[in-house]
């Protein structure tokens, strides 16, 4: 097995887990702070690691634009250029090719598109997805598929669904077993349970070390997705990991692991730091208001990132409204630390068997809102 | 006295000293890293302190409109604001109404201006200015003066200085003494040794912790820097610190230093740092040039920074490219490292009697350039 998965716990569907990898280990339930450009930004790989992300996602498509797949080999891999020496997933590059390209071209073969940032001409097909990933040494690379937008009807979403399987037979089959490196097969078929599960049964007799749950969190909303988390996972094999990918705000991510999720990614953490926007257990504060001026308060006196920790809601409240850029660093840091003290109060409450308390303490702290003004 | 500077050896023109306040001890010759809005920008506070910056310089001008002094106060001062519980000096906001705000009228009794941020109205006199001052809670105060742009006539620089040696007088007025914390008079005159002379003996006569040289690095470049700094320092007491303000390049420092000047600050590390430029003993890089694109070396061996340390001139290259904030943090991190050791090599030579060895080393080395294109 080229990625061995430990599961040392259950709780109703949830799971507690170890994934071992080359780089090091992640303790699932784990979210993935999103490092596009070879950089989590405005983060310090050191400051990410400090937060207790265990792994960070790479962005294929972002890459193979700049500064391209052979520059990263030729400086010895992802982890060494970025100075990031835990696991790291990339993706496929197929989804971000349909939704940031220019002049793309869908066939069998795979995506003919121009580069957003200089027009160039690329092609991505399955093979050299798993190529690009390849060469950016990425711990866990990710089969190539397409992503269909909900609503669909089941036509469209058989049709592409039948495409992404013969895609995800073609990347297993360019993927290069080695220890430590593994390749996650990709789940698609919209809100459609027959094509989920057709699609589930495509990816078994393939083989995958891990399988990812695609297509969701599209436009969907949040009950649609949960109606599909209620059977999905079920469908992918026990004894490997289940990543929901790009999800998402905290009560996604809850919800998700209750439905027996194990991995999940999202740019809202560090989005947000971009925009002024902090998540706490009593819910999302945007430090731009007013209200917060003149408060000496920290932003959240439970956590023990810098800015919780040595300042007030007045001075980052002042970095904003003077655009500084220690604004975003602080706001980017709590906002992942935050992620990871969910992710691992979460798995903490599993394994003490207390996941359910832990779930009504999360919703019912949330639904408090923000401390009482000053 | 209220701020206590003991000079532990000289060598020529040149001291080294230690100045000793409420937050703590500089050695001089010092470089005081700015931090205009309450933070070096893209910059942690306590990665400031890693340079092995002892002291910042903290903006009235821009501090008076955001947030205002009276809620850093509120707050309990610049130091606890900003998290930075080293010492700190503020400029009295003179120069920067003059050079940024809109709609100023300058009179006897002090300057009518606009903010150039909302267009609010200000009044800024030399006891408003020492007001805002204590307000902040710095530990150097500079008094409030008129800063004239040379070339100008010794009739126009004799009157403006004239006015900025009574407003020295109502400054030093203004000030309450109190251990630890002190007053710098500002030296001004322009290239007119005689009025140089007439300010040092009406700042002399009024008696301050401190002496700056002001009114140079306005416009009359190096080669006049240096005439007027052959013997403006000279004019100044002995035993207090000298303080070169808005200087400079790291070679109009090592030329002021052999000149007989303690103290430093200048925007150079910091806004070269978002400018893609990086300070190097080889002389000034430009980390977007094509050259480095695939150079898997460090931006400068000898460096011990993060930059340095951990990553390629070709990932630099790459996040400049991608206009990611972590460029700007590592180059920031990187110049003001850079400066820190500077000023470091030239207590150290100080102290062992080598400094015109270390001089001949820094020009030598400035003149080779970047190391060889790979």
């Amino acid at each position: 097995m080229a990625l061995k998965f430990d599961i040392l716990h259950t709780s109703g569907k949830s799971r507690l887990g170890k994934l071992y990898t080359k780089h090091g280990v992640v303790d699932t339930p784990a979210f993935m702070p999103v490092g596009t450009c070879a950089t989590v930004k405005a983060m310090m790989p050191e400051s990410v690691a400090a937060t207790g992300a265990q792994i960070l996602l790479g962005n294929t498509y972002h890459l193979m634009l700049r500064p391209g797949a052979d520059l990263v080999q030729k400086m010895g891999g992802l982890h060494k250029f970025m100075n990031w020496n835990k696991p790291i997933l990339t993706d496929s590059g197929g989804f971000q090719v349909m939704s940031l390209s220019g002049l793309r071209k869908l066939t069998e073969e795979g995506v003919a598109f121009s580069s957003h940032v200089d027009g160039k001409k690329f092609f991505l097909s399955p093979e050299e997805s798993i190529n690009i990933q390849y060469k950016l040494d990425s711990n866990i690379t990710m089969c190539m598929d397409e992503c269909v937008k909900l609503p669909a009807s089941h036509e469209v979403v058989k049709k592409s669904t039948e495409m992404s399987m013969r895609w995800a037979r073609r990347s297993r089959d360019a993927f290069i077993d080695r220890d430590g490196y593994g390749i996650f097969g990709i789940q698609q078929g919209g809100d459609y349970q027959d094509l989920r599960q057709y699609s589930a049964e495509k990816l078994k007799a393939i083989g995958f070390d891990g399988y990812a749950i695609g297509g969701l969190a599209v436009g969907e909303g949040q009950e649609k997705m949960f109606e599909v988390l209620d059977y999905a996972p079920g469908m992918l094999p026990e004894d490997k990991p289940r990543y929901l990918m790009g999800v998402g705000r905290p009560d996604d991510i809850v919800g998700a692991v209750l439905r027996g999720v194990d991995m999940f990614d999202c740019v809202m953490p560090t989005r947000s730091g971009r925009t002024s926007q902090a998540f706490t257990a009593r819910g999302t504060i945007n430090i731009r208001n007013a209200r917060h001026r003149e408060d000496p308060r920290p932003l959240e006196a439970e956590c023990d990132c810098p800015l919780c920790k040595n300042y007030s809601r007045a001075y980052i409240h002042h970095l904003q409204k003077c655009n500084e850029v220690l604004a975003v660093m602080l706001l980017t840091w709590h906002n992942i630390r935050y992620y990871q003290r969910l992710m691992q109060g979460i798995r903490h409450a599993l394994a003490e068997d207390r996941l359910q308390e832990f779930v009504q303490d999360f919703y019912a702290k949330q639904a408090l809102g923000d401390i009482e003004e000053i």
